[in-house]
């Protein structure tokens, strides 16, 4: 039987022996682990109501910011895409009629991991062969339009599907976790639990910061005008998200800059801040001074950390005007790692409770910051590649350039971060195959023998996420 | 019958199968595609007079600071290479004794792209297939010499030869263009055009600036001490230089940084530049203004604005001083495109008429900038592997770190950037092969399928250059 | 006959043909060539003495900050590896229970180079197969124990047995060479030297600089309160190292900054750091200058100079002040040679006698900055991947990013750099495999004639250390 490439059973593995075979014998026995996904974005909504997907092109198109850049940037608009506008100015509402757009320019993602992953989620949700194509839009339209009522396609339905052991949500400081309130209800918390991320209470240069800081107080009924009520409201909020299943805390920064100021400097630059007049400078200090706070509190409370670092957001100001956020206008910058969390580390770095697991997007930190780092503090793990990265030469690139020094055991397993539910499977399976891959070569250069390559795939498939979040 | 390596038929495809067989099947399908030359740097002279090259020496060593720049690394002196001293002292004028210096120490160039592209024109223009070293000098010597008269040798002859269906050259804005006046008058003008790179005018840090503004000034009629008559006076030159052919501007700037102040601050900076009296810092800032004034002016007239980013010229001050420029002492350093485009793409980025190809020295901006920006914005594409980096492995990083973000259809094709004739046809053949290699790798891994790999194929060899640059 | 495979005889070849059979091929010629370690850390007390190594603890665990970083990364305490402290606080003092730790922790080290190092230790100086664990820490342990006490394991017969034709140590501006002293008298002296790092004197950061540099100005009963008379110190302390068969100066620094002061600037520097009231930037200034001067110093005796650039020390200081330096908390940083060599390069760049090799723990200086100024400048070569880039992989990026620019013939051949005597020959030989697998895959690309890939195996495991170092 011969398969199209897209699909063929082998994608992905070394094309020559001894590599391939060696590939190919490991991955049976990681292809079916369980997924653990502890870090993404997916809707807590979705979960606690299981209610059906709406349409192909809500499902597939217009919520995927990877999928939306790559048309844009070959002058496709977002008019056209269905992408509402805040000016309220008229978009293509025919769910159709944008996704037949969409599949007429699909050869725009040949090599992409986009194409992979849909190609993925269409074969193995949707059991579609064909490629999308403007000749297979409307056909593949139909095919998926016409399962999503069944309730085979109902979220939860997925997860088991996909046997998914846990995953995880994103949420904000402020946010009362009403659909993980009502999963706890019917008993389906703990296979999804939320997340701390109080990036809307810690980075003064979010709109509106001073309006939700005084929500943060009303909340939690702290004083947030000194130090150390601020410190409480955050222990209240963190033990809040812990009923709720929350093992990590997570944390967008623009850089991994941190600080460890004297109380009496700490206290004056809230007092700035909570004025109104402050500095770039001032909310620098603060983020960074923050992140060290935070790590206090995992010592703690033992929630995991994670540092998202070098993310420019919102690089299309005009875009931003016009539509919002999170629409592929995000561009990856320089990170400084090693100078950014000395202050964090020199404070808390030893602390056997604290647990911080790094991410970049700058490959450059790999070999000379992040590996270096993680293969001396008791306390660091390395993320796997993120965002752009996520894909198999980023994959590659990454374990090229962090195993020799940090080994395998100081990585933090896999993490999806999508908002696309559909993805979470064929990234993992992504994932995988090129964790067999790599094995395959190195037991090829007689680097590793099979059985040590056999626990190394298991662990980074399945036991590396488990171990790093702390999760039973 | 056996090849020897230097001239093997299957050089720089994979060695082992399945890779091979595909890369093989790939390349006779772009092997003899005309070339598309849109950026170099060969003398219009040439073309226009179609007179014959002097000397070997003169054709293979004098003018190529690849090769100077190596045999002077391994201790040759440029005296004994016959490069010319501003001082005229003696120097090496016997052009056969220079070339067999080259010669005998040709071996220090293997595994250099510099070797490759000598054997392939030594082999493919003059039919030697010897390898050059003290033994063969004399020979190879004697072989080129007694070609270089024929008609098959004149340059538009060597076009015809190899296929060039177009090359372009690159002049400052003050040039008067005329050998491309002479190639306007005897109808060749359109397969050989000129660009417009207005560094001699941009850029206050180069000797002479203050001369030539006030000599752009003359030349346009345009009054250049006003913000708005200096844009004239480009307007009036980008002009000149369309009707001789020009299809894109150039931009050699030290850094990627753009500007984008309000008029009575440009008027304020060109006031200080007029005066002489301004500090680095406003230089840096007109470098930077005039590259948002050059996207203006491109979104005005179709140009496609190319920006050549993080070369740092003339490190060898004393080289500088005794012989001149361009004599290999130019270094990369490290680029922030990132940040430095922002002030640009926020004011064009979304124009439909704007174009901007972006190169860099800095391959660190491939994975982390180039692919997730051209990704996203309309207006950008990433130009191919530039300088050090157009080799065989330059061009495997380069693929394997811009084609997962960017996809395939954001790149600019090829551009051979040199200023060694017989090198155009060698370096267009090394990125036909590496892109054949590389798509036979992910054919191998079964991650495209091959008439995707040969829709690539042809579109990146080909046509995609075509495309970057409007070249009908 | 079936190999374990870490101790495969192909292992790092490799995995497909034709590159397997070629690696294969090029590597029993280049196997047994004497090694040439001119930059490294062993103690000449071992040298001069030649006593028998203590235990198996002491030979393998506790000095090897490589082994003993890892194993802390992973949560095990330096104190049950029995890492002296400097409280005299109890740690584990039993070697044979340490051992056991490091062995049922061995799995820790899949991927690394430590692994392979200590594997190919065990099995060619001890004739061990059996893999290290839990299960045979025992076993090994005593193998180990049994052979130290015999004349086979002396330091000087380790030297024969691995044909170690040149080793040379690193000692600091003010040590008395004691050691070389006696090997000078026995005639041992010249297979053993000495190298120049002064360091101790040239940075005024390191703790004790003022007492220090007092004691350089008696050492040599130079005025070191005068720019002429601290020269002076270092030509007495170069000459004396000269003879304890010094070759090359090694100079440690935070970054690759040189700077090029008038006289007068230089003066008033070094009264301000006289006087103990100095900036950090005086710091970092008068490290920059001194680093132009020692270029000056070479230039004068012919000394290599070696330049190991960003390092990021002590980054634990909790660490630092329990247990000294030294291990493990050394992390890479961002380093920026094209800025920072130009001024000693402005300078020195073409004297003849000047000879420089770069050394970064910035992988990205490899294709950016090391092989453009090293295919340049007739001073500079290119050091071999150091400390954390010292492994299989890291070779291959090196190789990869170095060799099309630079070419084969600017590169300084291998150093094992290392403190650990039994990792030399690990080291050199996984070094000769990745080249031979380099060389293997280029000629399996008709990228090199097999004749000339063996002139290259050979050059670089062997001659080019020699040529590099000016070893007669």
């Amino acid at each position: 039987m011969t398969h199209p490439a897209h699909l063929h059973p082998d994608r992905l593995f070394p094309a020559s022996e001894p590599a391939r075979s060696v590939a190919r014998e490991l991955y049976p026995a990681v292809r079916d682990l369980p997924i653990v996904s502890p870090h993404g974005h997916t809707d807590p909504a979705w979960f606690a109501g299981n209610a059906r997907f709406s349409t192909p092109t809500a499902l597939f198109l217009t919520p995927d910011h990877y999928v939306l850049r790559m048309l844009r940037s070959r002058g496709l608009s977002y008019d056209a895409l269905g992408i509402p506008r805040k000016d309220g100015k008229s978009i293509e509402t025919d769910g159709r009629a944008a996704w037949r757009l969409f599949a007429s320019n699909y050869h725009l993602f040949a090599g992409t991991p986009s194409k992979t992953w849909i190609d993925h989620s269409l074969h193995a949700v949707f059991g579609i062969t064909e490629e999308l194509s403007a000749a297979t839009a409307d056909s593949i339209y139909d095919a998926i339009d016409s399962q999503l009522g069944t309730p085979e396609l109902l979220p939860r339905a997925i997860l088991d599907r996909f046997n998914v052991e846990v995953i995880t949500t994103t949420e904000f400081a402020l946010d009362r976790l009403p659909h993980h309130h009502s999963m706890e209800a019917d008993g389906y918390l703990g296979r999804v639990r939320t997340t701390y991320r109080p990036d809307d209470v810690t980075n003064p240069e979010r709109a509106g910061w001073i309006d939700r800081i005084r929500e943060f107080a009303e909340l939690t009924g702290e004083n947030i005008s000194t130090w150390n009520g601020l410190l409480n409201a955050h222990r209240r909020r963190r033990e809040f998200f812990r009923r709720f299943g929350a093992v990590a805390t997570d944390h967008g920064v623009p850089t991994a800059q941190t600080a460890d100021l004297a109380p009496i400097e700490k206290q004056a630059l809230l007092d700035r801040l909570l004025t109104g007049q402050y500095s770039n400078e001032d909310a620098d200090l603060f983020r960074a001074q923050m992140m060290t706070e935070m790590a206090g509190l995992a010592v703690e409370d033992g929630l995991v950390m994670q540092l998202h670092a070098g993310a420019r957001r919102n690089t299309d100001p005009s875009l931003l005007a016009e539509r919002g956020a999170d629409l592929g206008a995000d561009i990856p910058s320089r990170v400084n790692y090693v100078d950014g969390l000395q202050p964090l580390l020199a404070r808390f770095g030893n602390e056997p409770n604290l647990r911080l697991i790094m991410f970049t997007l700058d490959e450059t930190n790999y070999a000379r910051e992040l590996a270096p780092m993680a293969g001396f503090w008791p306390s660091l793990l390395i993320g796997p590649p993120w965002w752009f990265h996520d894909s198999p030469q980023g994959i590659r690139r990454y374990l090229d350039q962090v195993v020799e020094t940090a080994g395998f055991y100081n990585l933090a397993g896999f993490n999806d971060d999508t908002r696309a539910l559909l993805s979470i499977p064929a990234r993992h399976d992504v994932w995988r195959r090129e964790v067999c891959g790599f094995l395959g070569r190195w037991v090829g250069e007689n680097r590793l023998s099979k059985s040590s390559a056999e626990e190394i795939a298991r662990h980074l498939s399945y036991q590396a996420a488990k171990d790093a979040y702390r999760i039973a």
